[in-house]
């Protein structure tokens, strides 16, 4: 077959399009013919060497497609699919499952114009869910108003902090998503309504930050951390029916939709990846076998 | 009525026993007849000045007492049912609501023979949940031990981190109840299980300190912080209805007791406070009407 395979850890050069072995299958897994397959952060830090794929699992790069096992949502082609399961199982088991956002409750993305902020725009506003968003350019900004975002913040000339509070008259949010890390920490504390929830995807300004524990006890915080890829299998499965249940139906009714800002080929996969880390795109970049 | 009067923010010595105005009852409140009070750490808090009541509470300190309302649970005196209101509720809020501590995990109460410690470890046992604390001194550790607790650590001469990994097979406890803080922090996160739980009731060594975002991340951690002050109504009578069903049949049934160190007059407030601030104590002190 052939696959994108990390030659050395290194900048997007480093990928190349060879031709490779056939996967061996075992007992209790399945092999899929990919259509498409959608880039992610966690592909861009694998490729430099920072995030390691679990052991015994592919060291060739890609963290979700399209081909079978979960049935293609109705109204949304086969390439398409390839941009849904991360950030619909990503968005659900943290946004919904464990911090538990409700109908009537405030959220706030940051990064809304990312695959995990399109998505959970969108999901957000289908579950009865006031959203605001952070961006960095007016034009991401507008992709996030589109999508139904209803509080637009662009954080390289506002403070999303006092905009927050301003917006929900000194309440703050209900719940964050946030990917940013240290430099949002505080921030984000102090953006949080009373039993606020702030959940941690990733750390793109660093891990390392202070933190007041009393800032957390005075509004009963809670913070959680988490990704999807070391849970065990039955907690993955879980998530999955989990998704198939309460997000394909909405996907179906044409209440929530892929958000693909462009389709490479397998080969041009460096191409892919320099344009997820110049950070230009809005949506997600898919790479189509 | 007599009061323990907070004379001026200062030490213990700021107290005074005086006569005061009875207090005006409102339509939703009830007066009730004091048997019994119990120390907590707030009301040394809020006796330096540090832990103001809430607007329209009263200024006389006094977190918890005995005398109606909660039907006192079967076997317990009127006196020593003072001692249970607000260990009974905080624990039962923070681990069992909030944190979800259930039957056949582990859990690490820091602080074991404080009055919050010696109701945990009594409730976690009862609940089928193998415990784990610290304390300062072998006479405090002893007193934890007859309460049921499976591990226990002084802190004083042995690494809390290291001995909960021998003791897990390097797999961690999966709830943390600390009232310490910054300096544990790290430590309780270092100490915590995939899918742990840190509940921060109090922050005796500080509230500042550093934080690895990755190091939550990378075991999926959910911290959280809060007390019983700032709740809503409708939020502690939720409390204190499931206390009742949860709590006290276990009182009841002889799997639960009050764990007093000291009964002294009001009188002697003075000498209550500087025997909860001395930390030489295991369990409630009580003053009694």
């Amino acid at each position: 077959m052939k696959a994108v395979v990390i030659t050395t850890p290194g900048g997007p050069e480093v990928l190349q399009l060879q031709e490779v072995e056939d996967p061996q299958i075992k007992e209790d897994e399945v092999l899929v013919k990919v259509e498409a397959t959608a880039l992610n952060r966690a592909d861009t830090l694998q490729r430099q060497g920072k995030y390691p794929p679990p052991t015994g699992a592919s060291s060739y790069p890609g963290l979700e497609c399209s081909g079978q096992v979960l049935p293609v949502p109705q109204g949304v082609s086969l390439k398409d699919a390839a941009s849904l399961p991360e950030v619909a199982c990503t968005v659900w088991s943290t946004v919904f499952m464990m911090s538990r956002l409700s109908a009537g409750e405030t959220f706030l993305v940051h990064g809304g114009s990312s695959g995990i902020g399109t998505f959970a725009i969108q999901i957000a506003k289908y579950k009865g869910v006031r959203v605001f968003v952070t961006a960095g350019s007016e034009d991401k900004l507008a992709v996030c108003k589109d999508l139904g975002a209803d509080v637009c913040i662009n954080y390289k000339n506002e403070d999303f902090v006092a905009r927050v509070k301003e917006e929900t008259g000194g309440k703050g949010v209900d719940v964050i998503l946030d990917s940013i890390g240290a430099p949002y920490f505080q921030k984000n504390v102090d953006s949080l309504s009373i039993d606020g929830r702030l959940f941690l995807l990733g750390f793109m300004g660093g891990f390392v930050t202070q933190v007041n524990l009393a800032s957390l006890f005075a509004k009963r915080i809670t913070v959680q951390a988490a990704g999807l890829r070391t849970r065990s299998l039955e907690n993955k499965a879980e998530i999955v029916s989990e998704v198939e249940k309460n997000v394909w139906p909405a996907i179906a009714a044409g209440k929530l939709k892929p958000v693909v800002y462009k389709y490479l080929p397998l080969s041009k996969a460096a191409e892919g990846h320099q344009l997820m880390e110049s950070s230009k795109h809005a949506g997600k970049i898919l790479l189509v076998t």
